[in-house]
């Protein structure tokens, strides 16, 4: 009974956040300006009540008999998955979690116009504002849960994560990266490598992106492509929403922007359905999603196999010229060079930029670094990284990203992480399947296929450690990241 | 205290219905078909939940001790328009909310497609549901507020409207309307009018549109233009949302249906901002509402004035041509002719479809009519009123609305007091600032001025009859309407 009553709450939550997934998609992409304001305050009231309902004082009651009683082993993983929602919204004040939103909303939607203004000074109090109550987020999550202020935010996008493993792990990059780059680098000196000629109109841009997400399967009668500032994939599963931007003179952002996001489309659309209102239908962890995205951006689309396939896509769209030519694109699209932009990064450099933010946004949290002094550390890991001076460019250094400006501090190790689960998911399909080569000639669905059985049918239902244990015979780590790029990039 | 409190509590509710209504209209714009069944599953969470919220038994409280505090004059419209909401939402089941709710969607869902396929048979069992719901919805109210139980419903469309009056008012119409199409049909048969050739490329159709809003003064930092099935205007006050549809070969439907549109949107954007989050600050009535639509569609844009200002505007978007002449424009956006389609009907004939489905909707609230006997009650009517038959004829007939399909019955009077109401503000408003033609010509935002001053900014701080009265010097009649038809289309 009670846990029947328990997975009703929890479905009654799953449609408010269904509709708080639209509107936010709507902010992002439809809404004038002029609208945000309202909009804020709705969805901020939105996060409160959602908020207040976890906190209804028959769920402790609900849960404590539900413990008790005698559930599959199914039910047990949902009602542990709903436990965990439930602590993490319960330590939690209301009013925090609505200051928080509301200082979110406004700092995002002021980011949109002040980010291409390079106003750093507009910037900083709004965002000083964020990283204050984020630090207060942090300070109640650790108490509750034991761990420090950082590995507190960390457990939200991924959990059991701590940050004494990601430096581990980050340590470890560290020792062969800085070669690695180098050594490319040195490779790709004497590549010549030509640059498709533009524009290339965003209508056809556009019409690209449709097909290749029809090649790579995304599901339309569940979902839509539209056009944000930053490129993101929201929604429900049902109704997946992709994002991308659009550059006249650049026609690799987007269509790679789009292949990222069908990635993290797919996970969402390939959850089961039995599950999908409830906590344990839900991506597992954000670094489980954005293996998916990586793996269809990285391991999949830059495989000279399928850059076979892209080639003819981009000559139906923007007639034939030299730089199409598929041996001319897997050049382009394996290019290495340390730039500014994480988002535009290429696949070795961009651990670089994940280590930065990790330790940038590890020291905001546990007060070791004030917003003010924000500038200046980037500008010195950046240097120290990749060999790059942002000072006074904000706009290309720590305002580039959409992430701080709402809170969701703990969030970029997923990236990286994803990228190590994608390698050792792609080592493993290979090892039982046969070369990926093989499987994009001639068996592309089976890829998906692979994905869907291994991965997106499990939802919540594993683990992460037993997640990707299971799908590739290890856990968490490095080689197989190591190994792929050591093959694509000096094989 | 229990004032403020109030307030509090119906911000709230106000910041959820922002949230449905952004997602209602992505429903219709925006989202994919697959996405359906889980976006009526939210909304019709919400709408139990704000129901629900509404219920709470700390708001009788409230009430009863509001109503004792002392007050400013505008806070007790205020607490009475919160206690009206209340009282409507607090006379029934929150299961029937929820029902209805669920019926409504997927009944409009299916409409979607099976009015296209003039799908009678498949339309019926979703229909009879919402039917059967609504009535037991009608018998709710009715017994609480001791009316009929169409009245009941009538109430929450056009607050104090009885149908008693419409029937007076509609028999007074029907004294003359049917002499009135015929002596202007005998006048139009010999006229010359040319149609213009198409086709209209839509870009060019929503250029133009957008042009029509920007001389109508709609404020595009708070509202936007999209595309619908049936064209509506949603969202909020602070972000209006239109849509229209496009037809290639007919570029009038679209830019009527944008004018008109825009007309309810100006009102929306005009209400007060002091008063936007409670229910005093809402629109007075839907009649109220679609004056304002059909004083910007029928008395100002079908105006020779007028006309003469949207020529110009055709030609920039698609070249000259001799049907874009003034007088020939003049024409044909004032051609009476008897038909199907109550959207697309003339100001002249349209009272005659509202009075239609008056009728009939009427007494399939009151149990007179079934479901299943629809489509011939509304041939019989159709031939009576206009001389058309609709036998077999589905989507042209009985299945051309969006209204009854989600339980919106009590609805369409609005339409034609809207029309009442339109005329007796163009009346006085010329009275009081001299005629449509010299302030069309000549001070355009004046006649938006006047409708500020008069009808938008007082929200629901006056009851219908008082805010009529106030600006028109007189209640609602029809003789304003019947002048306005004689002038234009006999004089």
């Amino acid at each position: 009974m009670s846990y029947s009553a328990l997975t009703h709450h929890f479905e009654q939550q799953h449609h408010l956040q269904h509709l708080g997934a639209i509107c936010g998609w709507d902010q992002a992409t439809m809404m004038p300006s002029g609208g945000n304001q309202a909009r804020a305050e709705a969805m901020s009231a939105l996060a409160v009540l959602s908020h207040q309902q976890l906190q209804d004082p028959k769920l402790a009651d609900w849960f404590a008999s539900a413990n008790q009683a005698s559930l599959a082993s199914d039910q047990k993983v949902s009602l542990a998955e709903m436990h965990r929602q439930w602590r993490d919204a319960t330590m939690l004040p209301s009013d925090l979690v609505g200051a928080l939103s509301l200082a979110g909303s406004r700092c995002e939607h002021a980011w949109r116009s002040l980010r291409p203004a390079n106003d750093w000074a507009g910037f900083l109090p709004l965002f000083a504002e964020v990283l204050n109550l984020s630090r207060q987020v942090a300070a109640a999550r650790a108490d509750v849960l034991g761990l420090s202020r950082y590995d507190s935010l960390l457990e939200q996008f991924e959990p059991g994560m701590r940050s004494a493993t990601l430096d581990s792990v980050f340590n470890g990059v560290k020792q062969w990266l800085p070669a690695l780059i180098k050594e490319v680098q040195d490779k790709q000196g004497s590549e010549i490598v030509l640059q498709p000629q533009g524009p290339f109109a965003i209508e056809q841009q556009r019409a690209l992106g449709l097909d290749v997400m029809a090649l790579l399967g995304f599901d339309f009668n569940h979902g839509r492509l539209d056009v944000s500032v930053h490129p993101f994939c929201g929604g429900v599963s049902e109704d997946v929403r992709l994002t991308t931007r659009y550059d006249e003179h650049d026609v690799a952002q987007a269509l790679m922007g789009v292949i990222h996001e069908t990635g993290h489309a797919r996970y969402e659309q390939g959850l089961p359905a039995q599950w999908r209102k409830l906590p344990v239908g839900q991506a597992r962890s954000m670094g489980v999603h954005e293996s998916q995205s990586l793996f269809f951006e990285m391991q999949l689309a830059r495989h000279p196999a399928f850059i076979a396939q892209l080639s003819p896509l981009l000559e139906r769209h923007f007639g034939t010229q030299p730089a199409f030519a598929p041996d001319n694109l897997a050049k382009l699209y394996t290019r290495v060079k340390p730039g500014f932009i994480r988002v535009d990064a290429d696949e070795v450099t961009y651990p670089a930029h994940i280590m930065l933010r990790y330790e940038i946004e590890r020291d905001l949290i546990e007060g070791k670094l004030e917003a003010k002094d924000l500038p200046e550390r980037w500008d010195q890991l950046m240097q120290r990284y990749l060999g790059l001076s942002t000072q006074g460019n904000y706009k290309d250094g720590c305002m580039q990203d959409i992430h701080w400006t709402d809170g969701s501090f703990g969030y970029f190790p997923s990236y990286t992480l994803g990228a190590m689960y994608a390698a050792q998911q792609a080592s493993a399909m290979q090892q039982q399947q046969g070369s990926l080569e093989q499987l994009i000639e001639q068996q592309l669905p089976s890829i998906f296929d692979w994905l869907q059985h291994n991965i997106w049918q499990h939802a919540s239902l594993l683990d992460t450690d037993t997640l990707i244990e299971q799908a590739c015979g290890q856990p968490l780590n490095e080689s197989a990241f190591k190994q792929h790029l050591q093959q694509r990039y000096l094989g």
